[in-house]
């Protein structure tokens, strides 16, 4: 049984010169596309398989932390149910069983997946039930990317806001290191309820899942545990309208030979709509994944010449 | 000025166990597509600029080591001139001219390449005029991504093979280092002429430029530097049909999450042409580039579901 740090993959670091001469700026590329099962999502869920004392763990994914849990259960030699709308994509769905776990597929317009998941978890009542960010295990895996991270010296990291597990594990890592980089969430504008509450002062839910490109953001609202660390911690959310976010996913290939996912290219969406923020600045983009259905990836590159 | 060690990006080794469950095979992808540059000519390019007198560099290309002579020029303050067709696509200009370097476009129905390239010999006598594959040099700087692989364990490594300079350097630095892995070419079926040449055992040609999909291995032969060399260090060149090197893009792309250029997927596409040579076996793919048009790529996916 390996420990967390043995289990995954460090991050790998790029940098692509066609890409910072053609922004003017000098950014380096933190992917975690090649994490184990495609995301960072794999140190979450890794660390909570790892700790919690269950035999069988339950959680409701549609997308990368479905396939992390399955994945980290197969190696751990835990049980593993992955709640999944009966509309998921065909290749997610076989891609949580190829890893060896449970799909219940749940018709949410008969019954609610929350709802789904309290029905199973009754009747798996030794089963731990597993959210994808709002759970102390899914912040001390995610903020082993923040101590790697903490041995570089950026002044500025850009990180991907959805439920907020990645950014408030990223600050936690470099926190505790004492990297004193500037951390700055990028958060579709479609469903900006991050940097809603920053202003706030609160929590402040979005009133429908957003519809946003960026298929890993779209949460209700941030994690009770993510808010008060993000709250402390961040300089600021920058809202992504989806056409940077697609103009992000069309420069990586272009320039960068970089496949990321919607999500992953937020924070490359927010250099390009606040780039005089960055002048001069050593940044750190974080691409969180890369699993993009060919469909949608091919709809996005059509506008690439 | 920095040393050929300290100026390349080391390989990128990649693990996926989606692509290994897929294919039931034990691989390990050495990836070259985020060299600088986008491809593993930058290796080749940066020594040969490095150790040649001249100033200027004069060179033929309409793909990767056009761009890595550019960049390498750029660094090291040398004047470099590319000899593209007019036909090229324009990305391709854009980025060597964005490295610096001149562009000088050919109709190649009016003149050949080569003529083009012997009248700007003449009018630059003091220029280095630099083979693509058919170079010590070139040889010597690709030989560091051999001295890479032979720090590892397997059992098989397979190569793209083109002009035969990528392969050549790999068998030097495997060689100098000791490491007995067996090294196996993989050529586009459509211009086979390294397999044919190993089965002559004589420098065979094709007899025009092959019309394959992988646009890095249109090479009329080997070069007559790397042939003792390929003779005498393959094992074996496989062939691999334009199908299977789109297959293998695909199969990067939707299980490994890995931009290729169709000349990197050669490789892989070897593998699925002769899986069973591999069963049981610590394999690992050289993946040469990543630098594809995003026409061509979204016309490779479009097979993808």
């Amino acid at each position: 049984m390996l420990s967390l740090h043995d289990a995954i993959r460090p991050t790998t670091f790029l940098r692509s010169s066609k890409l910072c001469d053609y922004l003017g700026l000098d950014l380096t590329i933190a992917t975690e596309t090649f994490q184990h099962t495609g995301s960072f999502k794999f140190r979450a869920a890794y660390n909570l398989a790892l700790n919690v004392p269950n035999d069988a763990i339950l959680t409701a994914s549609s997308g990368n932390f479905g396939q992390a849990l399955a994945y980290a259960c197969k190696l751990l030699g835990k049980e593993c149910t992955v709640v999944m709308p009966v509309t998921s994509a065909q290749v997610k769905i076989n891609a949580v069983r190829g890893y060896g776990a449970t799909v219940d597929l749940v018709d949410t317009k008969v019954v609610g997946r929350n709802e789904r998941v309290a029905q199973l978890a009754e009747t798996m009542p030794d089963a731990y039930l597993a959210s994808a960010y709002d759970d102390q295990h899914v912040i001390d895996g995610n903020s082993t990317l923040g101590d790697e991270l903490s041995q570089k010296d950026f002044d500025v990291i850009l990180v991907p806001v959805g439920g907020g597990g990645l950014i408030s594990g990223t600050i936690t890592g470099l926190c505790r290191n004492g990297n004193t980089a500037k951390v700055y969430g990028a958060e579709p504008l479609l469903g900006n309820d991050a940097a809603r509450s920053l202003k706030a002062g609160k929590i402040i839910a979005n009133e429908t899942e957003p519809m946003t490109i960026a298929d890993g953001a779209r949460t209700i609202s941030l994690g009770n545990l993510n808010w008060p660390i993000i709250q402390n911690g961040v300089a600021d959310i920058i809202e992504v309208s989806d056409e940077n976010i697609a103009e992000a996913v069309r420069l990586y290939f272009s320039l960068a030979n970089l496949k990321s996912e919607p999500t992953g290219a937020l924070t490359l969406g927010a250099i390009l709509s606040r780039p005089e923020m960055f002048t001069a600045k050593k940044v750190c983009l974080i691409v969180s994944g890369g699993n993009v259905d060919a469909r949608i990836y091919r709809e996005i590159l059509n506008s690439v010449s």
